[in-house]
């Protein structure tokens, strides 16, 4: 493989997160699902905006977040994704620029304000999510520079951008770009409801060989292969890609190749307090491994250890360095 | 005296929160002083800002602060600041109206931006502070509404207010209307720089008895009395003002009245994560008591507890309730 300028690329929707606390009964007087990410319109971002309390504003957006965590790994990370050229699109850039991350997407300067999501964290930990896509709507294949592609390791995608009009072309583009300069395309399946709404574009994606490495979670792996068996879902997954992680909370990830499966635990965290971003944290620990060319069970136990410094606080990034932990932990010299 | 709609009305500089972790070296770089509140023009604050690691923005301003505290240990609160009516502004609307706070100050439609304290926390917890006064600015006499002063039984200023051009003028104008109404007036002198600027002014509020009690803490008080004799500033103080809290940190506060002086100790913290808003939240539980006419030492206690809260994690708002959690100390029915 040529040389790689960055390790990591990622493209993604742009969002800011909202998040406050909240009790179930809030979200059952809201009608939202615990733990569901939902896509929401502007009328009913401001509604529940006016119902929910005292909030905390903090950059956020899956693939962003898995990012900034490469990037906390020591990884040398990009990003793609569309905010507007407004207060809260500005601190999206600062935030992930004095992250490390190479940022380059120029801002909308019409058109919808920088994506929002609306986060619910009850006290349980768990996290219920509403998302006004905004400005990520914008996000066209214009903004994907082949050079900036062909130039990163590997191209990380998330699921949730074929939520929004383009955004689904500008993946395809990507991912062409990436196979042809000779690079490993990975995607992560994003939240159980989108792959209902996606499954047979993402099994396409998949089968023909688009993306060479999938997240998913076990919900996700259930709604795409619509069983309750996990077992035959595995297998499923097995014809379908080359290489697949499964992560399941508490009980850890399976990291499948065509040779076998590693059952990787998960790292103990005293008090779960916010769940936003385990997944994207997860993807980031993992994939720093892949980029130094780590054994399975290397890249696992790093994702693991990304995911449980980010549920131990509120918000999605990582509030320490994940190269330091990693460290402390004999993950990495 | 006549009935209260309020128990106490709060006035200080409406601003918003931007706050990141750095080190002693970013600091030294800045030529910022530790623990300092400087005040900074719009392009410092952007230099600030791209130097500055990735941040949080969280509703903030020190009044504003102690009054939503007040609202979170149960007391009827209303605060006055100016904003501009822009994103941050609506966040910090929302952010104090959703902590049940009534908040009735119009938005500014021009001029400056809402106002911005960039706030950096090192590791040890000590937080630095650079506010850009915005919006906060044009906050006039003519915000401040005769009707809500006179219902309100304690009205809480803050020095800072001293800062702005016209809001001086908005707290001697709060402060008659108190007065005339029988109400008390309480002050805080926010920080020892803002006493080194305003020295004067400050000793002629507390000897014209325009203010009833004041709030400072060590630091605070020798810069008032330029001397770093603490038992002769407590001395001096005494002549000058009917009621005095001094804050200590870590040694608790002491409350000086004509009669005697109450020593009351701090509560124990476990690991100081970000001391943003201690002297506020002290503030707050303290007037909590004086508002349900408790004697002094369970005022301090609940500015203890109060402060106690909010430097165990980041940001300068209570973030459980803490009307619960002054039952579980037993210093509330």
């Amino acid at each position: 493989m040529p040389f790689a300028r960055y390790d990591v690329l990622g493209i993604g929707n742009a969002i800011v997160d909202v998040i406050a606390r909240a009790d179930e009964d809030f979200l059952l007087k809201q009608g939202m699902h615990k733990g569901r990410m939902e896509l929401i319109d502007e009328r009913r971002a401001e509604a529940i905006y006016d119902a929910m309390g005292p909030a905390v504003e903090v950059s956020g957006g899956s693939a962003a977040n898995t990012i900034v965590g490469l990037s906390s790994l020591g990884a040398r990370a990009a990003f793609v994704g569309k905010v507007k050229d407004d207060i809260l699109g500005r601190a999206f850039g600062h935030d992930i620029r004095s992250a490390g991350v190479a940022f380059d997407t120029p801002p909308a300067s019409a058109g919808p304000s920088t994506g929002r999501c609306y986060v619910l964290v009850t006290p349980d930990g768990e996290r219920t999510m509403n998302t006004y896509l905004g400005a990520a709507q914008d996000l066209h294949p214009d903004d994907i520079d082949a050079q900036t592609i062909g130039a990163s390791a590997i191209i990380y995608l998330e699921g949730y951008l074929w939520d929004p009009k383009h955004a689904k072309d500008a993946f395809l583009k990507a991912a062409k770009i990436a196979h042809d300069a000779d690079r490993k395309v990975a995607l992560t399946l994003s939240d159980a409801f989108c792959v209902d709404r996606w499954r047979d574009e993402f099994l396409e994606l998949m089968r023909s060989r688009t993306v060479d490495l999938i997240f998913a979670n076990e919900a996700e792996l259930r709604s795409l292969y619509q069983t309750s068996d996990f077992d035959a879902a595995v297998k499923a997954l097995r014809a379908d890609i080359e290489v697949a992680v499964v992560t399941r909370s508490e009980k850890g990830c399976i990291v499948i190749n065509p040779e076998d499966i590693e059952v990787v635990p998960a790292f103990p965290v005293e008090r779960v307090v916010d769940t936003t971003g385990a997944g994207d944290l997860f993807a980031a620990g993992f994939l720093s491994g892949v980029a130094r060319g780590a054994d399975d069970r290397t890249c696992g136990r790093l994702g693991a250890m990304a995911a449980a410094e980010v549920i131990r606080h509120l918000g999605a990034r990582p509030e320490t360095s994940l190269k330091d932990l990693a460290r402390e932990n004999g993950l990495v010299d």
